[in-house]
């Protein structure tokens, strides 16, 4: 089946892309970009920046320690989509492996001489998942032959050392192959590696080993920490050994650390990481808008993690998230034209950023670029997007699970549906059932939605509606979430956000973006009052009361005199965040001060 | 003179360390304690690491590439306190010294080949004003024939070029040095090292040119931003050449930068710096508590800038901003028994550090540290605290100005006064007159001290408050500064410290320190409400009301509802924010939520 993840027990099981295939809509629209843009997008900057040069070997190497991953990445996001240019850039990659198996273009000379930076063990863990993806979307090739013989060469190596890698992605890669292959070597491997971390298995760095996740073993830590995308990587790996090895207490450490990680450390957007320094998640409550970092790659392995312990679970809290997740990161990440990316994602921004054409040496989050120089971002959005479908539903032996609402169709057992919906604009939900078939058929109602009622005006509770039966072609079950604007406030313990609030619609967090200085976003307050709608061009707009303080005097800030808020009052534009940053430099910010 | 700054011409000129003389008090302690223990803790460190072996040359070379700059600044703080090891330690840097006059001993093999990270003539910066204080307290040396050696090298090699080095601080060690020996070809050289910056004169790095002021000329700039204590250097040595040149249009380009930095960049400590990532400024109005970086070399820096502005103008607001950033972030850099230090000084502390005994290689702010990686602070530390009575006091052709008051002696011509006073815990300062003498005493009115009065009751305001007269031993003047507990609320604009308000009395900064989580910071609120104050082993600590917040309930923390504001009543005692962290791991916040 074509899923990313195929865990062999759980409480739900994924659906291929075979199975759900979006229609035009919020994500079959992305889907579509990504294979008609996105993707060859990645490969011409992946040339022109070397680094697929370097698999060739003819010209000096190029780009960081882990620029392969990014080659792989973008192998597996042709794989999923199915893309004619795979066998070729396969080839290219194959040509500089080793006969052992060994395959890095970075330290051919120097193999395993680095465990805390060389990235080698990280880059195979990204070539194990364009292998599976390549086997599980077509089947053996060149490509899975080139990831065998790299899986190998790595058991081989690393089975009985006590080593490991700086930074987490090959243990769920090797879950993964172990599932798609059926060989155990490989499920041991990725045990093992989740197990050694943290007694320690690497040097001591400046950031501190909780940076690479080494300060204590998976089992014993409370919550997420250290470099985001390293931590939710390894939670990932963690969940899947876990799964396949049915062990709970591992499973029931990792669902602990993402209550606490949910709890304290994650923005409204649902992005994780707030110091941009070592891309860490920083203190519990540690949350600030302007330097929060939420960076694309970790809002995609939360993305990874939630479905994975939805999968195990079932639980609806975790489809939230991701939700939340897809909306306001996912969706965020990429310019509606799929050309340029954010890396970091900041809640506010006081300075409008400079129009950048080329490649971005910052990862700051003023402005979506082409490209980076460590541009992991662009490549997992490719690889994520291409594989999104198998994310929206899954199944059971009972029926359907439909977790993301967009248009398209969904095949499980007798049960084959469209879904209808204008989702996240409207809150209409229909599932027309397309050919006679039985079971049920349960639709995700999200935590925002109180006051939901489905089919004849049932009342439904957040969590999953349900519905069971036999179906006849035409046959609709229509679910109604409540689309209502409606004000959000921050606990405060979250000290950057004190006397603030945020407004949500449905799935969607808002802001305010300006051009111009207009209004000027440093001198906003708004009074908690209603909430207008506008729909402009299909996208629901929002408009708030706000007052614009007059220019603050200057001099010392900080005196003896508390500041009036008296000022002119205005109406304030609310667009949805992820589409903020399209129209040229502004300013943005999600948290508007109180008045 | 004993002075680390002696301008040719300006306002006020200083007194060296021969006419001011601190007896015990608040800044002769720390004085004293540098003299006895911090300058002996540096060089016992540098011997452990290696920097000084490295000027031996007889081990493999150890440290960072501007670990040499550590030695030339104890060597500075051993000039100024005419340390008995000076010789041998000027010695040891002098047999590494080529022909030609070149000193370094990173890159003795590669010289010149790394302008923007190479320091080398960072380095020869602190050299210099190692010689320069040489000079001025000893006389001739072997050191102060290294520096001009050193400085000769320079002239030959950098005058005609264009190129410069990627952090400032040569500029004001050449002109420092012109002033010590008139040859004015120093001055050139700082000259155009100072225009020459931002045409641009380095390649761009990842953090931007901004990292290193090679964005723009200075004059052309409006505000401090990059690397703080790289743009706090730069513009001291902007200060001194137009001082020297009469270049009236570069000064008051870096009094206006200076004024917006100090609106809108600086926190309540004086501290400056808000990332940690590039060790930079941030955006205006971009002061977290939390993540301060507020680096101790950086608040050097400031006091240094602050003071050549305060000698070029007289005007009192330059000496407003020493004294904040000498009272709350130089004393508070230090720990008590002069043995660890701060890097970072945030404003507030979420998790208590853990105890740290040997090199420390983050520069977070949770707890002082012996030594670190990039050991700059320090030795800092120790150079400006050996000079610092030549900051506290000026003299003009008229009489003397006291902008610091700490208990002590001070000459100026035939004026020879002595100061007691229990400041800054008690706003009682008494100028006592030794000897008859004649001229005008002045005594800065800092611009809190609305209120005050001096000698028979008479009204002063902040600024300077000037008696003029004749002399005779036993006159004193009386000044009393209104040391009242006073809340302080900061601008909007600072949108983290939103909902809060601090404590300060007089010069200095209050904060909130728990041990062992007693009361829990995190869910504290107090009203604006009045202060008590406490007499603790001659410190002043305060008392305010607050309301202890119940636990809230976890989960996700972004609510359709206000929490609440109830709880316990609680005292909750403040400290001087340069006494915490003096008792173990804590947590700490200056800004207190309001309830």
């Amino acid at each position: 089946m074509a899923s990313p993840v195929l865990p062999s027990s759980g409480v739900l099981s994924p659906l291929g892309l075979d199975a759900v295939r979006p229609a035009p809509g919020f994500w079959g629209d992305r889907v579509r970009l990504n294979r008609e843009v996105i993707i060859a997008h990645c490969r011409e900057w992946m040339e022109k920046e070397g680094w697929i040069g370097n698999f060739r070997g003819d010209l000096p190497r190029r780009g960081r320690e882990f620029s392969d991953s990014e080659v792989y990445k973008l192998l597996e996001a042709m794989a999923w989509a199915d893309h004619p240019d795979l066998p070729e850039l396969a080839a290219t990659v194959a040509a500089a492996q080793e006969q052992d198996g060994y395959l890095n273009t970075r330290w051919p000379a120097a193999r395993y001489t680095d465990f805390e930076w060389g990235h080698e063990l990280y880059c195979y863990g990204h070539l194990i998942q364009a292998g599976v993806a390549r086997l599980r979307r077509h089947g053996e090739d060149e490509l899975t032959a080139v990831v065998r013989r790299a899986a190998d060469h790595v058991c081989r190596r690393f089975m009985d050392t006590r080593e490991t890698c700086g930074h987490p992605e090959i243990e769920m890669a090797l879950v993964e192959l172990y599932r798609a292959t059926g060989a155990e070597r490989y499920l041991e491997m990725a045990r093992r590696l989740v197990e050694r971390r943290g007694l320690p298995a690497l040097a001591d760095v400046p950031f501190g080993r909780a940076y690479f996740q080494d300060d204590l073993p998976v089992r014993r830590a409370t919550v997420l920490r250290g470099h985001a995308v390293r931590a939710l990587y390894l939670a990932c790996g963690a969940v899947d050994v876990a799964v396949e090895t049915g062990d709970g207490d591992l499973l029931a450490a990792v669902r602990a650390q993402w209550e606490r990680t949910v709890a304290a450390r994650t923005h409204l957007t649902g992005g994780m990481g707030s110091r941009h320094s070592d891309e860490s998640f920083g203190d519990d409550f540690e949350l600030p808008p302007d330097r929060a970092y939420a960076e694309t790659c970790a809002s995609i392995a939360s993305i990874m993690l939630s479905h994975r312990l939805l999968l195990a679970t079932g639980e609806a809290r975790y489809a939230d998230l991701a939700e939340r997740t897809m909306y306001n990161l996912l969706a965020t990440a990429t310019a509606l034209d799929g050309r340029s990316f954010f890396y970091a994602n900041p809640l506010q921004v006081r300075v409008p950023a400079e129009p950048l054409t080329g490649v971005n040496h910052a990862a700051e989050g003023g402005l979506r670029s082409p490209w980076f120089d460590v541009s992991c971002c662009p490549s997992n959005l490719a690889r994520t997007l291409a594989s999104l479908p198998a994310y929206l539903a899954t199944g059971d032996s009972r029926g359907i699970q439909i977790h993301h609402f967009t248009p398209g169709e969904i095949a499980c057992g007798s049960l084959r549906v469209r879904v209808e919906t204008g989702y996240p604009w409207s809150g209409t939900v229909v599932v027309r059932v397309l050919e006679p078939g039985e079971g049920r058929i349960s639709l995700r109602v999200p935590s925002w939605a109180r006051g939901a009622t489905m089919s004849h005006g049932l009342d439904v509770h957040p969590g999953y509606a349900t519905t069971e039966g036999r179906w006849r072609p035409g046959d609709e079950i229509r679910l109604e979430l409540p689309m209502v604007p409606r004000w959000t406030f921050p606990d405060p313990r979250v000290d950057a956000l004190r006397g603030t609030a945020a407004v949500e619609r449905g799935p969607l967090v808002y802001c305010a973006e300006a051009l111009g200085d207009d209004p000027p976003l440093a001198r906003v307050g708004v009074p908690v009052a209603p909430v207008v709608e506008h729909e402009v061009d299909g996208v629901v707009e929002l408009e708030v009361q706000a007052r614009v303080r007059a220019t603050a005097p200057g001099g010392w800030p900080y005196t003896a005199v508390q500041a009036r808020d008296d000022g002119e009052d205005v109406a304030l534009r609310l667009v949805p965040y992820h589409r903020w940053g399209n129209r040229g430099p502004a300013t943005m910010r999600v948290w508007l001060p109180r008045a």
